[in-house]
């Protein structure tokens, strides 16, 4: 029977607790021994040899070498002369609902008299130099580049430096240059995989420093930027990546095709992507199966999917109520939410990185062109964090501005505490202030 | 000459490009191997063996063999009522402002149509289980109970634990238990150090395993925090902790007792602490450091003190243009602006965690009671991030709402860009719905 082969089936009531928690468990991600090994090896060549290092990594890794690995003007030019005009706009629609909806969502500087006298701010600066990655692998992915340079420019990051790996000519991707520029992003170097990540967390000659580095990648840029952020000398990371995940909730008027296409969906981002349903409907749970089968044949990267789906499944449930505890539980990337009047079951939604609410709201949306960012919280993450916005592009700097007036109100609070966790330099910091005032 | 011997004086101007790198970089923070395995070691100890483990442990490290851990509801009440009204009255005063610096600052949910039938909206969930760490050392600490439990109850976590070490007769710190009763929270355990962070991670038979993790601690305490970051099956942390530091600008206007006082301040944290100082004047210089002999040899932590003053330098610059600029390639922690129109100086701090204007604003007053959170990056981690504030205790999620209307209007541009992405199931959950709509 083609479901059962397609996406294993499970009844959630026939299950006991470990066989539950068993379920929900994602496959293990174990970076590999020789992965991290690696790793570390390119990340010492570079931070040791700079631009020769990152020269002779692309020579092995892209079997590119470039003399100069910095995007120039003319390519640039060239990129957004030659794009197709259909693709120019498509980027073009995507970056403006991008920035709309990033901008309204950005966090405003505030201030409130605590006390008479103690005025206290929170002020917000853009995060110096910023590194991005946008990984080429089967193909290029001008979305990224929109969803980590848009933010950036909104976040009026001064220096905003963007790697992508050479394609085999050693041309930048056109796509990719073209979503960079129009995010106001002129430093581009066609470097790829953990020697991008090593030359912005380290500084070449040629690639800057950077104090944060953002953006997906392959196992060894996943495990590049986890050393950098454990590296003394390293960078700060967004967040640790996982692979895509979707769990889909669907009930008895869900399309089945519409489900499955959304499945599938994640099934090809890569092998091992997860995606997992929910529907409290035996024959919806059939008809997708049906579906699914039916789309994987005609699909391009079917043998992506196919191993994908593999660790993924369909799982029965008593009611949509149950199927939201679950997802709680799982706190997916995506939840999407194929249930009649979706809005209502919103406030059940306790973890998750993004929602798609009904049966218009594709995930591959929010990928492109709702105006939500696309990279986010993995692995469950979803529980205690949420996706990249401006703000990850800010540092929040609070301000205390204290009259002598403000002093006289509050310092007798502080000295209580001070003497009462024994730190008498800060008693006497402000004793000496009060007496000041009061004298 | 005494002024040597407290605080190391250089002359920036005298110094070259590798120089001045070489004295802002912080001490060395290396954690000993043997700190490592011992917390690995505790960490293995609870996860497989629970209470009895945290039971045995608190018996080795604190002394205190405890049957429960827990703080039962009659300890709460002794602590509520014993405590002197003075310190009752300097907690509520403090929690009062805190509470009304971090609630104006709230992240509000916020929606926009991006597209016509595309509601975009980014809704806001409490972590579900926050817990919080409240270090005793050398003396209580009901503020960093405040600071911790103030925004987790303004975020509405629903469920708060606290750990926090018990005193030698078994009892937990009154001042810290009513700063927690202040707070909402009831779920307090007698656990310090390391063990405290592995129950909390990985839960036990009476401690409840938490989402993430949050407060100070020594280095046992960070560095089990830091290795249930890393585990598969551990907690999210607020953030990597370093030893504590304070940067301050002072000019010839400045009060060099109160200078004194703050560097004093901070130097009582620990050994480790960091404090510097900068000026544009030769006598405001040599008058802090007789300042800061006298008020030294009256300090009851005076050896500590002395200890992190090995560490701290005064440096003379040109301008306090100069003096900001490298506050910003240092990036403190406090960042102290002794100078004439303080505020006139605040565009030009880039990086600092918490910043204090005026001679009148001394860094105890946000450690205890100014309303700003005195939890904060450290070791330069503020060129890249922010403090403790509500959202940390919360997950923001992005929606999508899409009526047919909407698919219409931005489908066709996902179109593309699956397309020029070569993700063709991306591309059939788009184009699937626009047929059904078209149709
Ligand atoms: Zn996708
Ligand atoms: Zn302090």
């Amino acid at each position: 029977m083609t479901t059962v082969a397609i996406l294993q089936r499970e009844d959630w009531s026939l299950l006991d607790a470990q066989q539950r928690e068993q379920l929900l468990r994602r496959p293990a991600q174990q970076t590999l021994a020789t992965t991290s090994t690696a790793v570390r090896a390119i990340l010492d060549d570079v931070r040791s040899d700079g631009d020769a290092a990152v020269r002779a990594l692309g020579a092995r890794f892209d079997g590119v070498a470039l003399d100069d690995f910095a995007v120039a003007a003319d390519e640039f030019c060239a990129a957004v002369t030659g794009l197709p005009e259909a693709l120019r706009n498509a980027i073009d629609e995507a970056a403006d609902r991008i920035a709309g909806f990033h901008q309204a969502g950005m966090t405003a500087p505030y201030g409130i008299d605590t006390a008479p006298g103690v005025y206290c701010e929170r002020v917000l600066r853009p995060i110096r130099r910023v590194g991005l990655y946008v990984p080429a692998g089967s193909a290029p992915l001008p979305s990224t580049a929109l969803m980590l340079g848009v933010p950036a420019q909104l976040a009026g990051c001064p220096d905003v430096v963007l790697c992508t790996p050479p394609r085999r000519d050693g041309s930048a991707d056109p796509s990719v240059l073209y979503a960079a520029q129009r995010c106001g992003i002129t430093r581009v170097f066609k470097i790829g995989g953990a020697q991008a990540i090593a030359a912005m967390a380290f500084g070449t000659q040629r690639v800057p420093r950077c104090d944060k580095l953002f953006g997906p990648g392959n196992a060894y840029v996943t495990e590049a930027k986890r050393q950098v952020a454990l590296a003394d000398d390293g960078a700060a990371i967004d967040m640790p990546a996982g692979p895509s995940e979707v769990l889909v909730i669907a009930d008895t008027g869900a399309n089945p095709a519409f489900v499955a296409a959304d499945l599938l969906s994640q099934a090809e981002h890569g092998p091992d992507s997860q995606a997992i349903l929910l529907s409290n409907d035996d024959t919806l749970i059939a008809a997708v199966s049906e579906h699914l089968a039916e789309q994987l044949a005609a699909l391009p990267r079917a043998a992506i999917a196919r191993q994908a789906l593999q660790s993924s499944r369909a799982i029965r449930v008593a009611t949509i109520a149950q199927a939201l505890e679950i997802s709680n539980r799982y706190a997916p990337e995506h939840l999407i939410l194929a249930v009649r009047d979706a809005r209502a079951w919103l406030p059940q939604v306790q973890a998750a990185g993004s929602v798609f609410l009904g049966d218009w709201a594709p995930e591959a949306l929010g990928d492109y062109c709702s105006g939500t960012n696309h990279v986010l919280p993995t692995s469950g993450a979803a529980r205690y964090s949420g996706g990249l916005n401006v703000a990850s592009f800010q540092v929040a700097i609070t301000v205390q501005e204290v009259q002598p007036q403000g002093i006289a109100a509050i310092g007798p609070c502080a000295v209580e505490l001070a003497t009462a966790e024994g730190l008498d330099a800060h008693r006497l910091a402000v004793a000496l202030r009060l007496q000041a005032v009061a004298a």
